[in-house]
């Protein structure tokens, strides 16, 4: 795939720098998007004149030049690395091989990232190559919108985070209950650490990585980011909150279920209720040129209607919706555009999740959440998974 | 477990700054060391006057104060984030709350490590904040020296790689071969991904994460980097690296054994017997005091006496010992001390891989990888795994 870089190339323009750099190891997703190429270690790519160069050590050169998105490799021995390092050291060598390389390919200024390193940007100063800071991150908004084979990419991501759901929820839904209230399977003690396995196994044999999965029971799920430990109980929400990464694409999907098993007290119930229809109503929000804030608005709605708090109604809140209403997801989990109260407008091929939540360590925690593509006319949910809290 | 900082305040007082600051997720090994907390946003931690301070979002406010290594944990709303964002935008909102977050402490100029965002630094600086890259990364040098805890922990994580190897070996060494010489496992032919899927699993079973693992034969193993993919050959050398991260502890093991099924080429048998001894020379001269250098030098000696090139040799070459002899292993899987050209001294507490290997597109490529521990008197093989090219 070829990125579109007319975004990286205004940006080129609006800030006049003759490149734009990373210097980044192949986790960093500007780094994949840019370059095309995964590695281990930091390598430094540069997006010049409309054209790929990498700039990688002996190591990498072979599978570099056979992999990477680039019309040209080039090593840090090209540069004389060796003999700079005897005269003048580790540090001042690798500034000057760098500032080397970019003065080779006439770039005396460069735009970054607001992550790239500030040890190579400070060393690049000081061999006189100017370093500007793109703070909008135009290589992050560029991955913001998704090509069809992108939209290809997370959709099959998210086919394999569903049979993951599906294992999961098997397992808790055919789980008995013991005399202290917790689930039980095969005999033993259905905790989350097991639940998490079963999630992560079926998602390694349908080729997919993930670093974290939520299984949060109770006061665990309270906190929207806790990953839940011990004893699954009945009658207490369970939160599953699935991102894999699929391992060929480097493309995520993400999805959040809640699943209680048993009777759900008047409030679990309620707020389940809220929350499903704070997600339809967000869903229904989103069509090109609405903004992500209209659409966190229309999930704040629903849950302050119901007198509820959110960090809207009170940003200090500790209970209620206390965290934004979605993200976008393709090469990053977490990436833009962001659906919060400061999200701009959104356009056709941007990727989101939707997923309210309502959270209080006296009650645990409710989260659904979706995952669309933003179309020419409103929104495809690529998710297709049921929303029930019990079994049926 | 606290981490021993002396390095780091003894670095402050060389660059004259007032505090060590961070701005990283929670995958960033200097984070987990400093902060003991985990979370998948940039977060702020500040080390100055012998505490550790967090700065984080509202959302993760409750789960910081519950698990961080933190003395104090503040929020961007204790410094008027909302008010400042209202009148002043994002990016100088961002940059005002941080500066009065470390005002409050009484911190004018922080040192930061070198791959600190330049974005930060650049706002900092403009707040009148004095950012000095510690180009020596203090932190990373105190990771490097292992406390008797941490070398449990990477103890651990090697015994479920050793089990995940055995799992490996035992499908490569039970398969058939059929005629057109590919490995052949219950009646499927076996490949990479076969292989690599078999390791995942056992791992994760064994509570380890794996963002990868090289399982490449033929061609693909002549790249180290080469993850590998497709059949597997017959009387052709097969490249195992697995490198787990314990996801409880987060620390990390390494090791590589190189397999073949039928009858080794007198080259392969002979690179495997040169790269035994190579790894035998390298053990054997690890103790405190020595260098990564002079250990690397113990490598490249016998490469070279018996006529293969390596990088030391001719820096430039594509072919024979093709990269450095090893690194430091654990929050992260590459880092300090480096067993190379360049490596400094060793000291006791330092945990390193020994990994000599020799490659060429044309013959493959062979690896063999333990992982070692540095003694008050010498060195303890962490590794309990036979090396054997081919089955007994």
């Amino acid at each position: 795939m070829d990125p579109d870089l007319s975004a990286v190339d205004a940006r080129l323009d609006a800030l006049d720098a003759d490149g734009y750099l990373l210097d980044a190891d192949g986790t960093d997703p500007n780094q994949q998007y840019l370059s095309g190429f995964d590695a281990p270690d930091p390598f430094v790519t540069l997006y010049a004149g409309g054209t790929h160069l990498l700039f990688v050590r002996s190591l990498e050169f072979g599978r570099a030049k056979r992999d990477a998105r680039a019309d040209t490799v080039e090593r840090f021995v090209d540069f004389a690395y060796d003999q700079r390092l005897e005269e003048h050291g580790r540090r001042e060598a690798a500034a000057q091989v760098r500032a080397a390389f970019l003065r080779d390919h006439d770039v005396e200024s460069v735009a970054v990232p607001p992550r790239f390193p500030t040890g190579t940007a400070d060393a690049l100063r000081e061999q006189g190559i100017e370093v500007v800071v793109d703070h909008d991150d135009a290589i992050e908004q560029a991955r913001a919108v998704k090509t069809d084979e992108e939209i290809e990419h997370v959709r099959a991501a998210q086919r394999a985070n569903e049979r993951a759901m599906a294992a999961a929820e098997d397992l808790i839904r055919g789980a008995g209950v013991d005399d202290e209230g917790r689930l039980v399977h095969e005999g033993e003690v259905l905790t989350s650490e097991r639940v998490r396995e079963e999630i992560e196994v079926t998602l390694l044999r349908d080729g997919c990585a993930l670093d974290e999965t939520i299984v949060a029971c109770g006061a665990d799920a309270a906190d929207p980011h806790d990953q839940g430990s011990g004893p699954l109980l009945a009658e207490e929400p369970i939160i599953l909150d699935i991102f894999p990464r699929d391992k060929a694409t480097k493309y995520h999907a993400d999805m959040t279920r809640t699943f209680l098993v048993g009777e759900p007290s008047e409030t679990i119930e309620e707020w389940f209720e809220l929350t499903d229809r704070a997600r339809k109503a967000a869903i229904d929000a989103v069509e090109p040129g609405v903004t992500g804030a209209e659409v966190h608005d229309a999930v704040c709605d629903v849950y302050e209607d119901a007198g509820l708090p959110t960090l809207r109604s009170d940003g200090s809140t500790e209970t209620g919706f206390i965290h934004t209403t979605g993200h976008g997801v393709g090469l990053a989990v977490h990436e833009q555009p962001s659906v919060s109260q400061r999200g701009g407008e959104l356009e056709p091929g941007h990727v989101i999740t939707i997923e309210p939540g309502l959270y209080d360590p006296d009650v645990g925690g409710v989260r659904i959440e979706d995952f669309l593509v933003v179309t020419e006319d409103g929104a495809e949910n690529l998710t297709e998974y049921p929303v029930e809290l019990t079994a049926e």
